[in-house]
C-alpha cells in the first residue's frame, strides 16, 4: 500500500506525510508501480493473459502486491484495528490490515474475512463501476494467512454475521494490497485449529492433531484461544509482581548458570563453562534466601527454571517460568503462608475481572468449569488430608507423601466439601521434605512446610527454611548431603539471618489449571511454546 | 523474644495470641527459659561468674538469646520498622528488629546503633532501676550484624544524631534479645563498605577492597548503596514492563535452552541435553520475531541472556538480564524507534520521580552528575556521528563501526552540543550489522538499524528485521550463514509476517549508567551479584 499508482490513496499519502515533493512521490510511485506490477503479474499467474477478454482494467492501481516494506515512507494513511470498527461509522471509508482468514469467490463477487489477532470482519468485493473482474480474480487468488491492507466502506450488515467477531458490520472493498504473502499451501487452517474441543465427533469438520500443531506452532499460535492463553500468562506474571510489589517486595534476578547443583544433583543440566563445567539452576531458592540474609526482607523473582526431567507428561517441562518469592517473618511462618494465600486470591480475582474476554475466548474452544476460590483461602493440615483420603479408601501412612492420584482425589474431595478449587495444605511430614525445611517444633514428625493446589494439582511448594547455620549443617548431614557442595549456602547464614519462608510457583501450570485445561492431553505444550520453538532434541 | 521468662512481654504474648492456655504458655516459657539461659550463658561466656560480684541480676528475663525461631507462637508483639519511628511518639514504648550495626560500651552505659535495611537509629542502655550491669555487659558483647529485638522508649534527641538516618530520635532500652547471632569475626564492616568513594584518601578510614566485597557478597549487599541499587534495578524492570504493557505489548517468555546457536555460534554455552547437546540462548530475538509472525503484534520479554565472553571488563557478563521488545509496524521502522525512545524517557522520568531516595543513597557513596535527557529524545544519523568524530580528530571510514573509545568520545561530544546523556544513533552501516537487518532502501551502504546510548555507552541495539523469507535467505547466504542452522527461523516467515523492528537492552547497564557508576572499576559486579553468588569458575 505504501507503493502503487498515483491514486487518491497516494494523494493522501503525500499530503499526510508532508515529507516529500510531488515529484519525488511520483518518481517513487512509478518505481513502486513497476515492482508491484511485476509482483502482481507473478501472483495472478495466468490471469493477465485473460485480461484482454475481460476488457481494460478499471481497477488498476487499486490492488496488487506491495513491494517489500523497507520503511520508505511514513504514515501514508491511518490504519485502524478491526476491533475498533463501529456500526456508527457506517458510510466511512477506512483502512484495515490483517490476515486473509478465509475467502470465497462466487461469480462476480468475492467474500473474504480479515483476521486481526482475535478479531474478524467480513469483507465483500463485487464487480461494479470501480471494481474490475481482474481485481476480483486477484483477491480470490490471494493465499490464506497473507497479510493484506484493505480500504473499504463500513456498511451495516443486513443480518448478524455469526462467523465473525464483528457481527453487525460488513466492509465493502475499494482497494486490496498484499503486504506479506503467505505460502499457498498451509499445513493447517486456523479455523480448523480453532474448532471447539468436544468429546464427541461433530459432523465432518477437519481436526488438527497435536503433532501438526506443534510442527507448525507459528500458525497454531494464531488461533484465538492461543492468543488469549498467552495474554493470560502475561496477566498471571503481571498480577504476581504487582500484588507483591505493593507489599514492599523487591524484584531480584538470580543466576541461572551456577557452580553446583542447587537441589542435590539429580535432574540437573550440565553446561560447558570455558575450561570447566557449570550447571543450570533448578530453582532460585538458595539465591532468594541469600537475598534475605542480605537484608532485602521480601523478594520475588520471575525467570527460567531448568529440570532435566522427561517432559512427556503434561505436568513437567525441562524449562518453565518460575514465580518465586521469599520473605522474612517476625514470629510465625504463617505470616508468609497468609501473604502467599492472599496473593493467589488477588491473582484469581485479577484474572476473573481483567481478562473476562480472554477467558471466554479460551472456553469457546476448550469448555471448562469456572475456577472457584475462597477468600481467605482454605488451609488444611496434612493429617486432615490423610483422614479425608483414608475415608475415601486410600491406604497411606501418616508420613507418606501424596501420590499424584491421591492429590487429584484430594482436590475432588476438597471441592465437594468446601466448594473451592484452591487450597493450602500445611504441615507436610518432615521425612518427605528437603534438608533445609524447618521441623515443626510441636511434633517432630511434621514440618513447617506447605503445598498449594489448584484443581487437585500442586502449583506451589514452600516452607520455613532453616536459618541457623549449625542446625542446617546438622540436618544436611542427616540427609546425607555432601557439606562441601553446600558450603556457600550454609555460610550465607553465618552473619545473622532472620527467620524466613517462601515458595515457588510454576507459571504455566497456574494458567493452565486456572483455565481448566488440565484434562486435555499435552495441553501444557499448547501454552508454553518454549519446548516447541526451541526445537530441542528429546 | 518469642521465648523467655514470664515477663510483661510474655503476658502480652499470651493475651494477644489467645491461642494457648496459661498453663501451656507457662510450660513452654519454662522450656524456652532453659534454652535461652543455656544460650545466654554461652554468649556471656565468663560474664556469669562475675554475676555474684555485680549483685543479683534485676534485668533477668529482659535480655538474652532467643531460641531458634521455629514458629511456635504468633504475633507476640507489634514490631515496627525503624523508618516508622517518629519524634511525635516520644514517650511511647516500641519494639524494633534490626541488625546491631555498631556498639560502644562506656562504663555503666552502652550506645548501639540498630540498622533496618537502609535506616539506622541510636539506642542507649544505661544502668538504672531496671537495667543491670550484667545486661549492659550482655549487650556490649553481642556481635555486630546479629539480628536483635529491642524494646525501648522513644526519646527526642538532645542534639542531631549525624551518624544515623533517624537524627532526632534516640531509643532508651528496656529489653534486648538476640534473634539470630552473627559470627563474632566479620570479614568486613558495613560502615567501612558503605564509605564514600573519593579520589583522594581521606583520613585513616578503613576501605574495603573489591575482592573482599565479592567474597563476602552477603555482607556487602547490606550497604545502603547496594540496597538502593537493587531497588533501582527492580524499578527499571517494572517501568520497562509498565510503559510497554500500557501500549498493548504482551509479555512473552522465550526458551533459554535452544537447539542451535541463535547468533552464529561464537560465544555460546553448550548444554548436555539428555543424550544430545543443546545451547543457551544468547538472545531472545529470533523468538520475539516468531511471536510477531504469530500475530502478537507487540511483545516484550525480561529474562536471562547468556554470552560466553570474558567478563573481566565492566561492560560484559556471561549472564545478564535482557529487556527485549519487538513490534510490528505499519509503514516505517521509526514507529518503533519512537516507541523505544519514548519508553526510555518514561523510564528516566520514573526513576527520577519515584526513586529519589534511592538515587540520593547511591550518590552518597558514589557521587555522580544527575542523568540528563531530552523529551523527545535526540536522534542522530550515523553519518552525522562520523562527522562529529572526524571534527574531533578521529580517523574512520564511512562504513566503519564505532570503537568503544569512539562511542565514549561521541557521548561527550553529544553531551556538549545537545546537553543530553541519552541519544539514538540511527542508520548504521549495513556492513557492520547482522544478516537479518533490513537494508536502507535509499542508500545501500546503510541499514534500518540503530543503537541507543547512555553516557557514551551502548545500551540498546536494534533494527528493522527482514520479514521476507526469500530476501532473508539471500542475505544469509551473502553473510555466509549456514542455511540449515537457521531453517526454522526462515520458515517462520513463510506464512506471512508484518514488517517489524525491535531491540534488546542490558538491564544492569541501564541501571549502572543512569546512576553514573560507569567510572568505577568492576562496578558492574556491584550491581549484578549474579556471577558472585553463582560462584562460577572463571
Amino acid at each position: 500500500m505504501t507503493e502503487g499508482k498515483e491514486t487518491d490513496k497516494k494523494g493522501a499519502a503525500a499530503a499526510e506525510s508532508g515529507e516529500k515533493s510531488k515529484g519525488q512521490m511520483r518518481k517513487e510511485a512509478k518505481k513502486a508501480e513497476k515492482a508491484a506490477k511485476r509482483a502482481a503479474d507473478k501472483e495472478q499467474k495466468g490471469g493477465q493473459q485473460q485480461a484482454e477478454t475481460d476488457g481494460p482494467d478499471i481497477s488498476q492501481g487499486k490492488y496488487g502486491v506491495q513491494e517489500m516494506n523497507q520503511s520508505k515512507v511514513k504514515n501514508v494513511v491511518d490504519i485502524i484495528n478491526v476491533k475498533d470498527l463501529k456500526v456508527k461509522d457506517a458510510g466511512n471509508k477506512v483502512w484495515i490490515r490483517g490476515r486473509l482468514h478465509t475467502s470465497r469467490a462466487k461469480g462476480k463477487q468475492c467474500f473474504f474475512v480479515i483476521r486481526d489477532q482475535q478479531e474478524t470482519v467480513q469483507c465483500l468485493a463485487f464487480v461494479n463501476e470501480r471494481i474490475s473482474k481482474q481485481m476480483i480474480k486477484f483477491i480470490s487468488h490471494i493465499s490464506k494467512e497473507s497479510i493484506v491492507d484493505v480500504e473499504a466502506e463500513i456498511v451495516k450488515a443486513d443480518e448478524k454475521i455469526e462467523s465473525c467477531s464483528q457481527q453487525n458490520i460488513e466492509l465493502h472493498v475499494h482497494q486490496v494490497w498484499v503486504v506479506s504473502a503467505s505460502a499457498p499451501q498451509l499445513p493447517l487452517l486456523i479455523e480448523d485449529a480453532a474448532r471447539k474441543v468436544t468429546d464427541e465427533e461433530e459432523g465432518n469438520f477437519a481436526r488438527v492433531n497435536q503433532d501438526t500443531r506443534l510442527d507448525n506452532r507459528i500458525l497454531d499460535l494464531r488461533t484465538p484461544a492461543n492468543q488469549a492463553i498467552f495474554r493470560l500468562e502475561a496477566g498471571v506474571c503481571s498480577l504476581f509482581r504487582d500484588v507483591l510489589t505493593k507489599q514492599g517486595f523487591v524484584e531480584i534476578h538470580t543466576p541461572k548458570i551456577i557452580s553446583a547443583a542447587s537441589e542435590g544433583g539429580a535432574n540437573v543440566f550440565k553446561v560447558s563453562y570455558f575450561k570447566g563445567s557449570a550447571y543450570l539452576a533448578q530453582s532460585p531458592q538458595l539465591y532468594k534466601q541469600m537475598a534475605i540474609a542480605a537484608d532485602f526482607g521480601k523478594v520475588f523473582t520471575v525467570g527460567g527454571v531448568f529440570r532435566a526431567e522427561d517432559s512427556n507428561t503434561h505436568r513437567h517441562l525441562t524449562e518453565f517460568v518460575g514465580l518465586d518469592m521469599e520473605m522474612a517473618f517476625k514470629f510465625h511462618y504463617h505470616e508468609v503462608v497468609d501473604t502467599i494465600g492472599n496473593m493467589f486470591t488477588q491473582i484469581f480475582k485479577g484474572l476473573r475481572d481483567k481478562f473476562q474476554g480472554e477467558i471466554a475466548t479460551v472456553n469457546t474452544q476448550y469448555p471448562s468449569e469456572p475456577f472457584k476460590f475462597l477468600d481467605p483461602p482454605l488451609r488444611l493440615e496434612f493429617p486432615e488430608a490423610v483422614s479425608m483420603l483414608r475415608e475415601a479408601g486410600v491406604e497411606m501412612g501418616d508420613e507418606d507423601d501424596l501420590s499424584t492420584p491421591a492429590e487429584k482425589l484430594l482436590g475432588r474431595l476438597v471441592k465437594a466439601k468446601y466448594d473451592t478449587d484452591f487450597f493450602i495444605l500445611d504441615k507436610f511430614p518432615l521425612a518427605v521434605r528437603p534438608f533445609y525445611t524447618m521441623p515443626d517444633p510441636n511434633n517432630q514428625k511434621y514440618s513447617n512446610s506447605y503445598d498449594m493446589f489448584m484443581r487437585g494439582e500442586e502449583i506451589l511448594s514452600g516452607a520455613q527454611r532453616i536459618h541457623d547455620p549449625n542446625f542446617l549443617t546438622e540436618r544436611a548431614k542427616l540427609h546425607g548431603v555432601e557439606l562441601n557442595t553446600i558450603a556457600a549456602y550454609i555460610d550465607s547464614f553465618r552473619y545473622g539471618c532472620p527467620p524466613h519462608a517462601g515458595g515457588g510457583i510454576g507459571m504455566e501450570r497456574v494458567t493452565m489449571l486456572y483455565l481448566g485445561l488440565d484434562n486435555i492431553r499435552n495441553n501444557m505444550d499448547l501454552i508454553t511454546y518454549v519446548d516447541i520453538l526451541a526445537d530441542t532434541p528429546p
